[in-house]
């Protein structure tokens, strides 16, 4: 089938790639001309047949701009799709919005990085059946090969919030496996840690895909020294804890995670300055050793 | 080659199975006589051409007995492994125990469950590397197919060392899918959970064998309603805690899934209470609502 | 001076007594005729020389509408201070909307519940200096006697900010207290924890008033058994958590005081639930033991 | 009454001046012949009337070695003291051992540092009921004024067991008022975060002397700027988190506060390398943002 396909950075570029492949017609749209198939949005609107399928693939600071824009050349009956990583919060207001004009809005959690053209991405998509409906083709075209990789999470906003708790989940599994291997480093007990994460990559129970990223990493570079201990974090695993929050679910794991990633950006640490103040008042202020 | 193999439970009678299949001459010896393949240790030892070697597959608290009765009827030059989950530090002890007689020893941390006898075991060794060396046709046959699955990861200790740290790392993923799951379940966004989590099995960054589980169950069971929220820990999960405390690692992740268990089990929280006796103290007795 | 009080519950009856026996001139509103001075808001208001002070003290989901009814009778020059435990956020938006009116607003937070007649309150303000300046005979008054117990914490929406910190501190203090109890409890080492909780409350680095209650509480009921092991949380403690996530504060020790709370009113744990179903699948369905 | 004192560093010097000031009679030792008594033990011992009581206040690597030399000196019915920071496990072997010479036994946790010299010393102590009843005065003497500060926590073992119960309880205190420390210098909320730190010191539901020393600390230093966010632990904290494992408590926030402290005293952290060389590897080798 046809697809218009906004952003063709590295994920939507390797998208539009896995689509045609699978012999679908992609006209792709981006600012950048030497990746665009066509000048303009309306361009690449005009290229398509109606009903037209819209797939939007920018970053989300960049997603309400270019639906306010498509607005304006789409008519009713077309759908938009959002598989950036938009707030599951705006998906709502968002397909009101495009409701008013007759124009139709998935969201989607992708999944999969830059393995995803090999692989097939995982996909969660949020809307009403019949919008996912239209769209299917283009979805198992994405989609990795076999029965698992697409799920229809429920209604708009659904998408991005599965997405969401997938990356939430996945800030927990790397913490894990991460501290893990620093017991591992610091133990007298394991000669060669490098051997030990890759013979865990199959067979055992705790074999995974991140599992064999880091196996990965460490063929190249053993002793991770290449590496600062340092992560950003997206949005999505802030607002996982904000969602713990408001529904009162225990969610230890995932915090620590994300704390975590706090605490390695931070040049010191306020908290352990105000814990190293108090152990210097109770102490006695010439000494370092703590006698209360 | 030859292997005696003593314990022939679930995860015993599987390796037995699997290593014949693989073409070893395994005989197995247990107590229970319907699975035994001689009546006694001695019996099985003497069907074993010189060296020998000796597989253990008992539960722990049974582990130091058998060495003790294998080291009447061995002879200087055989072999002992152990597969059981013994504690890294009673590993150098009894090897040197077992130099005493000239007797070799091996720990092999061995993980896969039920699933071994198909997939193949995980296997983490530690030990001197010329009786890792003697061993190694059987550890070919126990390990999966392929590249993955077999380390030798350092001295004697090493092998039970890095398979505590291995059920480490599981309790914080099973954790983290866990806590996962629990938000997904308490969201008004999310309409069909089961498939959000199937969706996840290919393509995305999540992807393991614990999350194929997790969808095997919800399949029977898409509300685990047949589960109590309760679970049993193993003394892996606390031996790794305790090494993170030893060897001043901040294992937040890990302690977290660890503590959760704990508290899974208990009727209700002292922690809580007293929680509640503050709360009550400082609101005035009547109240349950806090003012402070 | 002369103060307007609305809300006579526990902490407004409490507070205007306070007030009182400073010697300040109070005119309380409260819906129920038992305890308010006046019939309505508006005969409040009557009886206060402009320019007035207006204090509110309701449950937060009553200030706005309090605030709507007050400014109908209140004229330019008058000042709001709301005592109540409002959120931060809303402090901004209503100082402006007054400011409209040409009526000065501060926000204050309260500590002390029930202790605080005696003992004076807490008070954290937020808002313009010369708005403080005008109430300070009043939080004089209500402070505890010294030097401390009041704060100008910074502009508008700084004294609930205050406020909820303390909270979000609150929560931790009592948990660190609470998990030692438990400790000493499960422990076969002390056999007299009330009399070892009793001995900290001087002399020791941990010693407060906050210990001082615990200790109040085992006085009656050594074992807590008059008590379940439920807290619930109010507003202050999750909105300490976004505040941590929003500006990227490792808030370990806090969120886990309120994720406990979260789980301490779960009837199960649909979180263990999860990871009891992966122990099963991986260890067997017929077995409760693990083996991965 | 007579007091043999070994020790007189900055706690025993302290105490020694306390229990004078009180009346009592103090033969202190110490190797350091400044502070010292006497020349020696032995002069020590000899000066006091049988049956003695002796107290050892010395770092605890050097308090077997004391009372190896105490024992060749000593007589039936004497009494041996340990206030120092032993292990709650050295303390049975060790009272078994004193009791084949027919020496008492009991062992004190100790707390209130610097401090203690004027407001007296926490006290918990351990042993049977006659060997406190005769070192009762001494007791009386270093705690401090009024009904609290001492305790009879049970047998052999308890006061130590006691005071690192108490010291775990310290780092979760300390860490909460820490994180809230953090939490209001990171929000634009706040202009004046001393001020509202030192406001909670009367009248709040938090106040504790704790929070007295904090603000202490930023009277002289309102940034802590002289402060690096690190902070060693003592034994205590460890043994509290091995006693939780051991005994299966859930100690989140204890637990947490330790972990903070291992991971200030990091130059980088491995878990945190291991987290950013998965993330290098699912985002793409040349690119910093997370795209999974």
């Amino acid at each position: 089938m046809q697809l218009g396909l906004v952003g063709l950075g590295r994920m939507g570029g390797n998208m539009r790639e896995r689509l045609r492949r699978a012999g679908h017609e992609v006209i792709g749209y981006d600012p950048n001309p030497e990746k665009s198939d066509v000048p303009g949005l309306a361009d690449m609107v005009a290229k398509l047949t109606m009903p037209r399928v819209i797939w939007i693939m920018v970053p989300q600071q960049f997603t309400e701009d270019t639906i306010d824009k498509l607005v304006e050349v789409l008519h009713e009956g077309d759908l938009i799709i959002d598989g950036g990583n938009s707030k599951f919060t705006d998906d709502k207001p968002r397909a009101e919005r495009l409701a008013g004009h007759g124009i139709g809005y998935l969201d989607v959690g992708v999944s999969g990085g830059v393995w995803g053209l090999a692989n097939g991405y995982g996909l969660m998509v949020g809307g009403a059946k019949e919008d996912v409906a239209k769209a299917q083709p283009i979805f198992d075209a994405l989609k990795p090969e076999g029965e698992f990789g697409f799920s229809h999470a429920g209604p708009v906003g659904a998408g991005h919030y599965a997405k969401m708790v997938h990356n939430g989940i996945e800030y927990g599994l790397m913490h894990a496996y991460a501290e893990g291997y620093e017991l591992l480093e610091a133990s007298e007990y394991i000669t060669d840690v490098p051997a030990v994460i890759k013979s865990w990559r199959s067979g055992t129970v705790i074999r995974s895909w991140l599992l064999d990223l880091l196996d990965l990493q460490l063929d190249d570079d053993p002793k991770l020294d290449t590496l600062r201990g340092y992560a950003e974090d997206t949005g999505e695993g802030r607002w996982t804890v904000d969602e713990a929050v408001r529904l009162a679910v225990p969610l230890n794991v995932i915090a620590a995670s994300l704390f975590a990633r706090f605490a390695s950006r931070q040049e010191d640490s306020p908290t352990m300055k105000a814990v190293a103040a108090l152990r210097n008042q109770f102490g006695g202020h010439a000494v370092k050793k703590e006698i209360g």
